[in-house]
């Protein structure tokens, strides 16, 4: 054991304070038994790759969706887990920490404890590594005393992400088998709980008896489907955020003469820019998503940047605040091309020196007209991902730079006859990250983590843990548990005429909805963000009173809770059977059977325009 | 009128709460009758200076202190004013905005008010230019309600920070004049109230009826002096920045693979820097005055780093978190030197792109060991106040850029044989000016605000509104004023082999006192906050609960309130007279003359070694 990790350790008065919040359990979970409720067996939301994945996945492709009902329940086919012999777990944090990732441990730590105190947790030291290297430290009361409802990873630590090669999966199989483990809970984004999956399948393989299962913990806010409403670490990570934005915002009001641009973390998705952006209405955002829809080029954002700079000249006004995620670069057409020519050529090992020669002239055009940081900046090598190192490239600067070369062109040419343009760039990146949990952020991972026991206590392998309704009160959320293999696509990759391949199923971020409520909100207020002014400061992170209980604005804008509806489904048909039980009047049976048919017309009409419209993207995609 | 200022706005939850906080009056500004006791005239604290300070400044040199003092104080000489006829009182903001600045006009439009509803208090819209071009705006209390505690200047906005020119100073004079004003109230740090006495001297002669009051508003903390303990907006400005990096602290441990390096404001002095490791425990701390007093050359910060680096690398430790000033940049003689070059080149207007070529042969050596990003930033030309583009300058980065091939060549000599050292570098520059206020600074600003009104009925002139006792409650504080004039300095410079030339009397920033309270609990502090980790995290801002009422570090451990000690030193004086009154025994009298002979001999004594020393600087200096 390393003895730097799990020791006590001061905490400041807040601090105090928080390690003393106690998260509330929903309704389902409180108690000591729990009812589990199987729904049907879950299909991959792509239905192409369906066949793809349940290949790949034989053992834990098709499982049913389980749902966590109270003891009490009204429900004829829900069962209720009696047995509860002492179990041994595993607990690993892979990915980026997030805020509230202590959480998980606690509320697994509490749930195993009080269905039998015997259990064991055991917590690997050092992330994944920890994992293949069999470094665990037992979790207890006391050592969660300094960390419950606090920040960081660092119970525990962190170090590669992955869970992948041939040989880190053999690692993890021993480490599991050696240590004996029941479970082995993983902790992390969709790359993480892609592994979790493969390693679910491969233990059921080899007939090892640990299950695995997933928590969904990243602060990007990528790890959303049907059945997951938001991560744990997002909500803090935009509050913090939101917090700076804010100041920024009423900085640039009193000094009236910069404009600040801001980077915001968000790779392949810019959920954090958007939630932000709702948070404290900054005058513009660029999101990825928008810049890859409409193919915009890095002169067309220019121009547009520099137009809107216009307009509030027009007004008087002379600063201004401008949120990018920090993936806009590898958003915008052009550069992702150059991007990906630079990787090839160091990949094969060409030196940096000697890239720019070797870029196609195209390519090669659009490097020299970058201004000389960029350039270095772009030719880094690229990530495990393949994504270039985007905290490493300072794409504010870029905008800044290149909408100051235009505003002084439009003034020698008199079309702008403004106040001289001045920019102020930073990176948000790493200054959440570490935060202090919101209180969502604490309630959240703890319910999580009371949910993986339950998992585990039900027998599942390969599945993601899920709390829906999650815009309401504590009390109204709904536990449940679905197969990570339900959440998979396959991706198809066009090779140039008609030919393609297929890419391994796997989790993918999911990006902005550009036809989402939470976009259109952005859409709708978007005129009035530029020119008004209306900033908005929700003010530092708060733990009591007013702001505490927010919830993010993209939470609770956007119409969820998948889960519940499937289980609302069900009951319906549940009720239509009992009140058509066979010795009911032929009247009944009648309406009954007349009502049921239109729906089923309905819904066999959806479909059909569904998978014809499924067919036809695939028809262009192939 | 500009329709932009002081319209209603929207308030999130957390703004709204804060509005409606009221912060308290000490026990002696309470009602509305406020005593003045004026103590002895105060002389300038650098005696070597008082001769030209009281030449330049004839009619506001030697002003006595003023106390305010509550009404039933048994204070033989205090009076009351009895008379408060409606005054009409202008307001300006200077320098650079701070969290507080709008609870000093919040507090001086409630004392006007309550001591004479016909008062009118008059906003300057845009800073001095605004003063200059007479555009204002009349502070109401509908216009205030959702300003109070809220940051940010944007009430009244900013513009340039300075009245100083021959044609600023009368454009002031005609703006007074025209507006009737009987009092000016000038909120910022050293370089606007330097203004202000100036101002003060400049209206005296003209026989302007309008007295010049100044307000200690500047988030770098380094308006001290005998009669200034702290600044609005440094201890929000920390505490924010405590937050930030006790979470990249948070982030450090919990990846353990980056060393992050962190500017923060701070120019001639370093006070948020010192202040912020005091409050959240980093592994290191480059203080500016440190530098410029050990001479440390690049060279030698870099060799620091590393052996720092090294040795945690031997506890297996590759983390860390350092933070450093802006300023630091300009405290390393032979960049300061560099940077002298390079300004006096600018100014002769010579182009960017030549000033490498005519460098002396030592300054060019150094340019051009210095990485390209570097170079470019050192070549911005010089602000208003001489120095460099500090804000510009990422001094971070060369630092981490210069450790990071100093770790190379060690791993390749041998001689460093732990994993790769990498660096993520940040500047914590802005975020934090337009935070909502701590407590303290929405309490002490208010209470400034009240003084500026008693100054004003006192009709004082050319003075600085002070509160003392800080550290303790607020039912504790002292209220006074200082004349401006005493706090000044006059610098001398030595222009080669025995010339030297005296600058203008004004106040200068205070760096921090490497004797001092504060320092000493830094140094004895330094190697466990390097070596051990034991990082402290305060968290977000609170306004209530603990932390909300916690006051800065450096204001705790430090032994001030001269105010007070002057006033119980008076007391002393009146108390020996009381009792030794004419007709009293000869015994007391003999015993009060005997004790009066030593306090005066050891007085003396004191005095002349003060003087010697004082007379040894003086003749080092010259």
């Amino acid at each position: 054991m390393d003895s730097d990790y799990g020791i006590p350790r001061e905490l400041s008065d807040l601090q105090k304070l928080r390690s003393t919040y106690q998260p509330i359990l929903p309704p389902c979970l409180q108690g000591t038994t729990v009812r589990v409720e199987f729904g049907d067996a879950a299909t991959a939301a792509d239905s192409a790759g369906a066949h793809t994945i349940s290949r790949v996945f034989p053992h834990t492709y098709g499982q049913p969706l389980a749902h966590f009902l109270r003891a009490t329940a009204k429900v004829p086919d829900a069962q209720i887990i009696t047995n509860h012999p002492a179990i041994r777990v595993g607990v690993v944090f892979c990915g980026r920490q997030s805020p509230g990732g202590h959480n998980v441990i606690w509320g697994l730590h509490d749930a195993l404890k009080i269905h039998n105190p015997n259990s064991t947790l055991l917590g690997f030291l050092g992330g994944s590594d920890g994992l293949f290297a069999q470094k665990t430290l037992e979790i207890t009361d006391d050592i969660l005393a300094t960390y419950k409802n606090q920040g960081g990873y660092d119970l525990l630590g962190r170090t590669k992400d992955q869970i992948r090669t041939t040989e880190q999966v053999n690692a993890a199989l021993a480490a599991c088998s050696a240590l004996r483990l029941d479970g082995l809970v993983i902790l992390g984004g969709v790359t993480s709980n892609t592994d979790a999956a493969h390693l679910a399948e491969v233990f059921a393989e080899a007939k090892c008896l640990t299950k695995v299962v997933g928590v969904p913990v990243t602060l990007n806010g990528d790890l959303k489907n049907q059945f997951v409403e938001s991560n744990v670490g997002f909500d803090t990570i935009c509050k913090v955020n939101s917090q700076l934005i804010s100041n920024v915002c009423t900085d640039a009001l009193s000094a009236e003469k910069y404009y600040y641009f801001i980077r915001l973390m968000g790779r392949k998705a810019s959920h954090v820019a958007l939630e932000c952006t709702l948070q404290s209405h900054p005058n513009m955002v660029i999101l990825g998503e928008e810049v890859a829809a409409s193919k915009l080029t890095l002169f067309d954002l220019t121009k547009q940047i520099c137009d809107a700079v216009q307009s509030r000249a027009e007004q008087d006004k002379y600063h201004g605040v401008i949120l990018l995620p920090e993936g806009l670069i590898e958003s915008i057409p052009e550069v992702y091309a150059l991007l990906q020519e630079i990787h090839g050529l160091l990949r094969q090992g060409v030196s940096v020196d000697n890239i720019s020669s070797q870029l196609s002239p195209w390519a090669s055009a659009l490097f020299e007209f970058l201004p000389p940081f960029i350039r270095k900046q772009l030719l880094l090598f690229p990530e495990s991902d393949d994504s270039a190192q985007l905290s490493q490239i300072e794409t504010e600067k870029l905008l800044a730079h290149l909408v100051e070369e235009e505003m002084n062109k439009r003034t020698k040419e008199g079309t702008y006859k403004g106040k001289k343009f001045n920019a102020i760039c930073h990176f948000f990146g790493y200054q959440a990250r570490g935060s202090l949990p919101s209180k969502f952020d604490c309630d959240y991972p703890f319910v999580l983590g009371h949910i993986c026991y339950h998992i585990l206590a039900a027998g599942l392998n390969g599945y993601l843990a899920t709390v829906t309704n999650l815009k309401h009160p504590v009390n109204k959320w709904r536990c449940g548990a679905a197969p990570i293999t339900a959440m998979m696509t396959v991706k198809r990759y066009g090779r140039g005429a008609g030919a393609s391949s297929v890419g391994k199923p796997a989790l993918h971020p999911a990006t902005v909805d550009l036809t989402g409520k939470a976009y259109e909100l952005l859409r709708k207020n978007a005129t009035k963000f530029l020119m008004e002014d209306v900033y908005r400061n929700p003010g530092p992170l708060q733990f009591d009173g007013p702001g505490a209980d927010a919830k993010a604005v993209i939470l609770c804008v956007e119409d969820q809770d998948y889960m519940g509806r499937i289980k609302e489904l069900k009951e319906y048909l549940d009720k239509v059977r009992t009140i058509v039980k066979p010795g009911c009047s032929q009247d009944v049976l009648k309406a009954a059977l007349s009502a049921m048919a239109s729906v089923t017309e309905i819904l066999s009409n959806f479909i059909d325009e569904t998978v014809g419209l499924g067919c036809k993207i695939i028809g262009r995609t192939v």
